[in-house]
């Protein structure tokens, strides 16, 4: 039986939306400013941040972690996105896609969850395709650039209960639900 | 009066004998996993390594980090692009910026002492433009696609002699001995 009373680490009131929204109920949020570890693997971040998270606070967590994988860049920045966002903004990272024509990608979220019994770990991806000009005032980072596939939307344009139920959030989330009920 | 006694802590046979051309004498080195910090700015990756490395050898060590600051993205990879390498190698990271009419970037090293008494920074940095096809067998990583400004040979083209005066990591390496020798 894992524990219930974690909290989430996160200062970004987007990611606790998405949150309550599939658990739909209120989720304890914790800021913290965790060093991350340099790496294109979504799960070595996670890792070191539950850790440190966990190490800090002394009571469950979940740590966050997301990615935007470029089709044209080979996978690249993962990750590191936020980096590459705060270089050229959404419609820059767009741009690089769509001028190769290769405007595919896919969004991946990881969740950790990190207690005195080890750690939990659960993934959601959504495939889509980058788009300009961005449209829709919903969401955060890139959401007004990527369109999921199906979708005519952009994440940004998304009600949140759609957006939920077809991001890599939402399934992310829904993930460590299953597993934390099946443990 | 600083140690003279640091160690290198790199597993680049590249970076050392780069450091070899300047220092005119053998450099020692060491090969430690260093966990590196998510960051666009090589003066917080090279802090949090040269902090991790002084506690693991409890001796001086000088840390290196090397960063290209892609103009047409913003100055984006920087320290990350050892990233943007693995996804999609020199080529890839040149085909962007001549795709784009934007080929200009920087090389930027820098280099932090770490001992007893605290830390010294040094940095170099060398303007030039990325070209393709890669030209020379010399140098490492992205060498072969740097051209420095003012040259018609690449990184990978040129005599190690020339490669040190005129790069980022010689010029890193001459200020980091400037500022020893003045302490």
């Amino acid at each position: 039986m894992r524990a219930a009373d974690w909290v989430l680490v996160t200062g970004n009131p987007g990611k606790r939306r998405e949150a309550e929204e599939v658990l739909g109920r209120a989720v304890a949020c914790v800021e913290l400013d965790l060093p991350e570890l340099q790496s294109d693997r979504l799960e070595e971040v996670l890792q070191a941040k539950a850790e440190e998270a966990w190490q800090r606070l002394r009571r469950p967590v979940v740590v966050e972690d997301t990615g935007l994988e470029l089709d044209t860049l080979g996978g690249f920045p993962g990750p590191l996105v936020k980096w590459m966002l705060r270089a050229i903004g959404p419609d820059g990272i767009a741009r690089i896609a769509i001028e190769r024509d290769e405007p595919g990608a896919v969004a991946r979220c990881m969740l950790m969850l990190r207690d005195g019994g080890g750690s939990v770990l659960a993934e959601g991806s959504t495939r889509g395709v980058l788009v300009l000009p961005g449209r829709g005032e919903g969401g955060f980072g890139w959401d007004p650039v990527f369109q999921p596939e199906g979708e005519t939307r952009t994440y940004g344009e998304l009600p949140a209960a759609v957006k939920s139920e077809i991001g890599h959030r939402g399934r992310a989330w829904r993930a460590l639900l299953e597993k934390l009920r099946a443990a």
